[in-house]
C-alpha cells in the first residue's frame, strides 16, 4: 500500500493524551475541559435521547439549532446569515474544515497556511489535490507578517487559512489584520477559510473579529465554529460552518457524502441550551481569563518565560532558559519523569520552529492548574 | 465557483424526507425506524452524558466499544480482528466509506461500482481523484454478472465496492459470489470496500457472508458496519470499519484529519448496551421479516409486482403495470397526491435503469405499513 499521506503519523493530541493516561500525568495537553459541561446541557441530551429523537437529522442540521446559531451571530457579531442557505451543522469543526477544503481546493491549487497551525489543514489540502504554502508567523509575537504573506502568493493561490484566536499560540488578529486580509483577498481573488472555534475566548478586553463582520471578506469566506469548544463538550463533535450560499452549496456537496449529518440528540440539546441561556458564551472570557491568570501567577518564580495568552485556552511557555532539547522530546520526557503532559509546538510547523515552547491547556480545574504549576516551578 | 462535483445535487434521501414532511405524507422513503430504539440504549446515552463523559474519545474510538465489536464479530462471524489495530469507530458508515475511499483510491485509479448503488460511493471516488466504472447488476434479480464485472477491469482498477445486503434492492450475495470475488480480487490484486451495514437483516433463513470470513479477501478489504442500522439509532451516526493493520493505518490517517473522532457518550452507550444484550442483533431478522411480510401481504391485490426483499429493510415495488413515468417523477407525484413517500431507484444508477421500481422502507410501525399498503392498493 503506497500511502497518500506518507509522512502522516498519529496526531500529537492523540499521542500526548495516551501518554498522559499511561503515566497518570497531569494532562494539560489536548484541549478539552476536565470539569463538567453545564448540567442543563447534559440534561437536554439525556431528555432528547429518552424522548426518542435518535434518527437522522436533516442533512444541513436541525433547523432549531441553525436558528439558534443565527440568533447568536446576530447577538455577538451583529451579522445575520440565512440559516437555510448559509449555515451548515457539521460533525465537529475539524470536519467542517475538511469539507471546506475538499470542496473548494482543486488539483494544483495553492493554499497559504500560517505556521504554526493546526495539524489537520495540510493533510486536507493534500487530499484535495492542492499544495500547502507555509508562511511563518513572526517569531515571538506570532503576528502575521503581511509582506511575507504577500510574497507567498502566486497565480495558483486559491485560499488562505486563518485562525483567530490562534491554536497553539493564543495570538489574536486585530481589526487592522482583518482589513489587510480583506484587501489581499479581494485584490488576489482568494477564498478564506477562517477557523474561529475559540471565538469567545479572548482576554484582557480584546474583541474577536470574525470574517463575517467584513462584508467583502464574508463573500469569499467559510467561517468554522465549534459548539464543543464554546459549550465545553468536545466529545460531542459538533460545529458549524457559515458561508455565502454559493460556497455553502459546494461545502454541503462534500458534507452530504462525507458524514451526511451530525448526531441528532446532540444537535437538539445544543439548540435547547442556547435558547435557554443565550448569554452563556459571554461568560466564557472572564471564566477562562481567571484560569489563565491563576496558572500564570502560580508560575511566577519558575524558569519559564511567557507572555499571557491573548485568546484560546492555551498558554505557551518558553523553556529556552531550561533546556535546548527539541520540544517534542522534552514534552515526552516531562510527561514520563515529572508527570506533566503538554503539547510541543513543532508539529504545528513545517520547518522546525525558532521557539522553544510547550503549549499548556488551562481549561482545567484550578487544583490541577496549581499542581501543574507547582511541578513546573521545580523544573 | 467552479464546482468539483458539478452534477451533484441534494441527495434523494434528503429531498424525499423533506417532501414527505412538507406534505405530511407517510414516509417510507429514507431508511430509519419510526419506532423508538431500545430503552436501555437510550438510557445509557442519558447516563453517560449526565455522568460527564462528554470530552474527546480516543481517535480510534472508545476501547470499550472496540472490544464489544470484536466480541460481536467473534460471536456472529467467527472472526477475531484485533480491536487495537484493525477496528476503527467512525462517525457513521458513510464517513467510514468516505475515509476508506479517500485513503486508498489514488489519482487515476478506477473503482468498480455495481449499479444500482448507494449514492455516496461515486462522489467519494471522484474527490479522491479516481474514476468510477459502473457495472450494472442483472435486471430483475440484481445479482452480479461476474463476466460483465471481469470485462470492466483494467490495469488501473484499484478497488471493487460491494454491498450485501444491498441497498436499494434487498439482494444478498451468496457464498459462491464471495468466492468469485475472492478469486478476482486476488488474481487482479484489487482492494475491496464492503458495505455491510445491513449485515443482520437477512430473511427466509439466508446467511450473511462477510468479507471478513474469507481469509484472502479479508487481507485486502475494508468492511464497513453501522451501529445506527443495527441498533435502530440512525441519528447517532456511528459505525465502524474493520480492515487489516496496513489498510487500517491508511484509513485512520484520513479519519483523524476528517472528523478526528465520533461522539463519546454515544460510543459508551453502545458499548454498554452491546455488553448487556449481546444477542440483540440476532433478534433483528425475525423482527424485520415479520414487517416485510406484513407489508407485502397487505399489497396482495395491488397492481405492483414484487419479489420479497432478501435483506435490508427495503422492499422494491415494480410499478410497470401502472405507469410508464420515470421513477423520480412518480415518486414525487405520489408523495404530493397520495401522501406516500418512497425512494426512486434511478439516483442509484449512472445509466437510467430498465426497472420501473420504487423503494419502500419497512422499518416502520405496523400501522404505518398497513396504511401505506392501503394507499398503494388503490393506485
Ligand atoms: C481534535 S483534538 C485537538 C484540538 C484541540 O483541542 C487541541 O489543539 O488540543
Ligand atoms: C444517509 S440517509 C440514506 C441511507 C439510508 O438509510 C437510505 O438508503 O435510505
Amino acid at each position: 500500500i503506497a500511502s497518500k499521506l506518507p509522512e502522516v503519523g498519529t496526531t500529537i493530541f492523540t499521542r500526548m493524551s495516551a501518554l498522559a493516561r499511561e503515566h497518570r500525568a497531569l494532562n494539560l495537553s489536548q484541549g478539552f475541559p476536565d470539569f463538567p459541561a453545564p448540567l442543563a446541557l447534559r440534561e437536554a441530551l439525556a431528555r432528547h435521547s429518552l424522548e426518542g429523537h435518535n434518527q437522522y437529522a436533516p442533512m444541513t442540521g436541525e433547523p432549531a439549532l441553525r436558528t439558534q446559531v443565527a440568533a447568536q451571530l446576530q447577538r455577538f457579531r451583529d451579522v445575520s446569515p440565512d440559516p437555510v442557505a448559509e449555515i451548515t451543522i457539521v460533525p465537529g469543526a475539524t470536519a467542517g474544515i475538511f469539507c471546506a477544503i475538499m470542496a473548494l481546493v482543486r488539483e494544483g491549487d495553492e493554499v497559504v497556511l500560517l505556521d504554526p497551525c493546526y495539524d489537520s489543514y495540510e493533510p486536507a489540502v493534500r487530499l484535495a489535490g492542492g499544495r500547502a504554502v507555509h508562511v511563518p508567523l513572526v517569531d515571538g509575537s506570532f503576528a502575521i507578517d503581511w509582506d511575507l504573506l504577500g510574497n507567498a502568493l502566486s497565480s495558483r493561490t486559491r485560499m488562505i487559512v486563518i485562525n483567530s484566536p490562534h491554536n497553539p499560540t493564543g495570538a489574536v488578529l486585530s481589526h487592522a489584520d482583518m482589513e489587510e486580509l480583506q484587501d489581499i483577498a479581494e485584490l488576489e481573488n482568494l477564498l478564506v477559510l477562517s477557523d474561529e472555534v475559540y471565538e469567545h475566548l479572548l482576554y484582557d478586553g480584546r474583541q474577536h473579529h470574525s470574517v463575517l463582520q467584513y462584508p467583502a471578506l464574508r463573500q469569499r469566506s467559510v467561517a468554522v465554529f465549534s459548539f464543543g469548544k464554546t459549550y465545553g463538550v468536545t466529545g460531542w463533535k459538533t460545529g458549524y460552518c457559515v458561508a455565502p450560499p454559493a460556497l455553502t452549496a459546494e461545502l454541503r456537496k462534500v458534507h452530504q457524502y462525507n458524514c451526511f449529518v451530525g448526531v441528532t440528540p446532540v444537535q437538539l440539546a445544543l439548540a435547547d441550551f442556547m435558547a435557554a441561556e443565550p448569554d452563556y458564551p459571554a461568560t466564557l472570557a472572564a471564566f477562562y481569563q481567571r484560569k489563565r491568570d491563576l496558572f500564570n501567577h502560580a508560575l511566577e518564580g519558575s524558569r519559564f518565560t511567557l507572555r499571557p495568552s491573548a485568546g484560546t485556552y492555551f498558554q505557551l511557555l518558553d523553556y529556552g532558559a531550561i533546556s535546548d532539547a527539541p520540544d517534542h522530546q522534552l514534552c515526552e520526557q516531562w510527561t514520563v519523569e515529572h508527570g506533566i503532559a503538554s503539547i510541543p509546538i513543532s508539529p504545528f510547523y513545517q520547518a522546525p520552529p525558532q521557539q522553544h515552547c510547550l503549549r499548556f491547556c488551562f481549561a482545567k480545574q484550578d487544583e490541577q492548574l496549581l499542581r501543574a504549576a507547582e511541578v513546573l516551578c521545580k523544573i
